[in-house]
């Protein structure tokens, strides 16, 4: 199995890129491509005395992809972005999968265009596993697809309870719409015409357990959380700000005393682990669910081992044939319902 | 000034409603309407000695409404439910504004019914204090509109503009749109056209300063933060959902060693006054703004403590003409923009 590597996205490329993917092309093991520009990939190479061993190609790529632009402009006018063309060797079937730090619009975009979607899937969305007091579970879309219609919706549901399936090993997860009360009556038109279509006997394959608020999310009430992508992100992205801004406050508390500083050691170590548990780069990263390819998309922020647990989450899609299974989940609901 | 009060909403009712209230009424000194059955609340006030002294009428309101009733169920079927009843004595004129703990769907139906929108404003906004590493923001709505349109958020801004320099005491607060990226390109249509309609010379009167990430609600980028209801309901039950989760991660460190639970006391208290800084009863509530009264609704949570900050929030919107406020800072805005 051979995953196209993006070397030139994330924070720290290409250098944590690539050492991150020769760690899992040592230990998978994996075959690697990786996608950039040359010169600057090989001087990283440079620095691994086993390069030679290992099974590790390097794809030129000139177009480099800032953060801050659009991403249809990169699709527009950047053809050789490493993003793109680590895509289209997927597409071309010289790579099993696809794994990227950089900007996430741009690799939705990519993706989208190199190996279309899944038939009966219209919009793909980005599957994030969330830490909870019981374990953790899949909240999706994390932004993929900004603006959705209620089938978006319950497709997002179907792929999300087989992912969970794989990634949280759970037989029969439970599926929660997130929305602003439990009544079935609450929230928008979005929401409340999606609760519909899941309570029909069509989606009966799901176990679908109704409305999900906001604050139960952390507690572990549903396996698979679903929403669209803008009060996915929304959620996410509010979720690192309170827990950054309690560590602030706690800070602010600990001055004092040596007891409150022997205090804020211990609590920091645990909101360290919590950050990290939210933080999806601790998972490698998060699937695109829906095209039709693997697509696994890191933190921006991405570490060399961060890198490695995408390769190989990257990797055990692609083994374990995720997106035939996600194609059968598909095509197992009745058409009325996707 | 006299504040009507909805002695039977909040999960503590009647009990910590009327001694709550009772507080407010000695020190401010305020005059009171308690609105319920007035058997219950007849018996809550012989408990306190001084009630003949204090400028409080019980006023008879029989039915109740329960937490799970939906709102408008309320208005269709309990037309004598203590918020409707307390409602309707501040459109009669016989009290100055309703202060209620009880279910807010119902509070925001039967504010609208009685008093009915200031004009120019077409959907009413929960404006709530949220801390900061800095200070304080507003954001609103936190629920009282779940579907809106982009004018909608552009009056939001205005009325969270003139609510800010009330409660934060600021000259010339700042305004932010939330969404998923800082460019005006990001986010949903909504999103994007209120920013389009935000950027207008029409409304130069306010410091719009683009959009906010939700990560960045809680650094004190934007001292006012404007969304639609169902995004601001889910950012802040997802944010009392992420502290109650890190807080139960901490006690899962402590069991260990003896400084481990030293450190834990020290970060309980810190928490309690995070979440007591997110808990709006703390602020004694929050304004709905846009209706053409004064409406102030606490957390259904309410102790006494925050029953009587909710009392003085409505007594001093009252007395300080906020509603008139919001009213002239409505029409000066240009037709096209509101």
């Amino acid at each position: 199995v051979r995953i196209a590597i993006d070397a030139m996205g994330g924070d720290h490329a290409p250098g944590a890129i690539v050492d991150g993917a020769l760690v899992a092309a040592r230990h998978l093991p994996a075959a690697l491509s990786l996608v950039g520009r040359v010169g600057a990939i090989e001087a990283e190479l440079a620095r691994h005395a086993d390069r030679d061993r290992l099974d590790v190609r390097v794809v030129d790529a000139p177009d480099v992809v800032e953060m801050a632009d659009p991403a249809a402009v990169v699709l527009r006018r950047k053809p050789r972005a490493s993003v793109r063309v680590a895509a289209e060797l997927v597409a071309a079937g010289e790579a099993a999968a696809l794994f990227t730090a950089g900007h996430t619009g741009a690799a939705v975009l990519a993706s989208h265009a190199a190996f279309g979607m899944i038939p009966g899937v219209d919009r793909p969305a980005l599957a994030t596993i969330v830490p909870t007091r019981t374990g953790a579970s899949v909240l999706l879309d994390a932004g993929a697809s900004v603006e959705c219609r209620p089938q978006h919706l319950v497709q997002f549901a179907v792929m999300g309870t087989i992912y969970a399936r794989l990634a949280l090993r759970l037989e029969r997860p439970s599926v929660g719409l997130l929305s602003i009360g439990t009544e079935e009556s609450k929230g928008t038109e979005l929401v409340r015409e999606a609760h519909q279509l899941l309570k029909l006997p069509a989606t009966s394959s799901l176990r679908f357990i109704g409305n999900v608020e906001a604050r139960d999310v952390y507690t572990g009430r549903a396996d698979v959380i679903v929403c669209d992508g803008f009060t996915g992100n929304v959620a996410l992205k509010i979720s690192e700000g309170v827990v950054a801004t309690v560590e602030e406050l706690l800070r602010a508390e600990v001055a004092r005393t040596f007891t409150a500083r022997l205090g804020y050691l211990l609590s920091r170590r645990a909101f360290r682990r919590f950050r990290k548990r939210v933080d999806h780069s601790e998972y490698g990263g998060a699937p695109l669910l829906g095209v039709d390819a693997v697509c696994v998309i890191g933190h921006g922020g991405s570490s060399p081992h961060a890198v490695r647990n995408g390769v190989a989450l990257a990797h055990r899609f692609a083994r374990e044939q995720f997106v035939s299974r996600l194609r059968a989940g598909i095509e197992a609901m009745p058409r009325g319902a996707s």
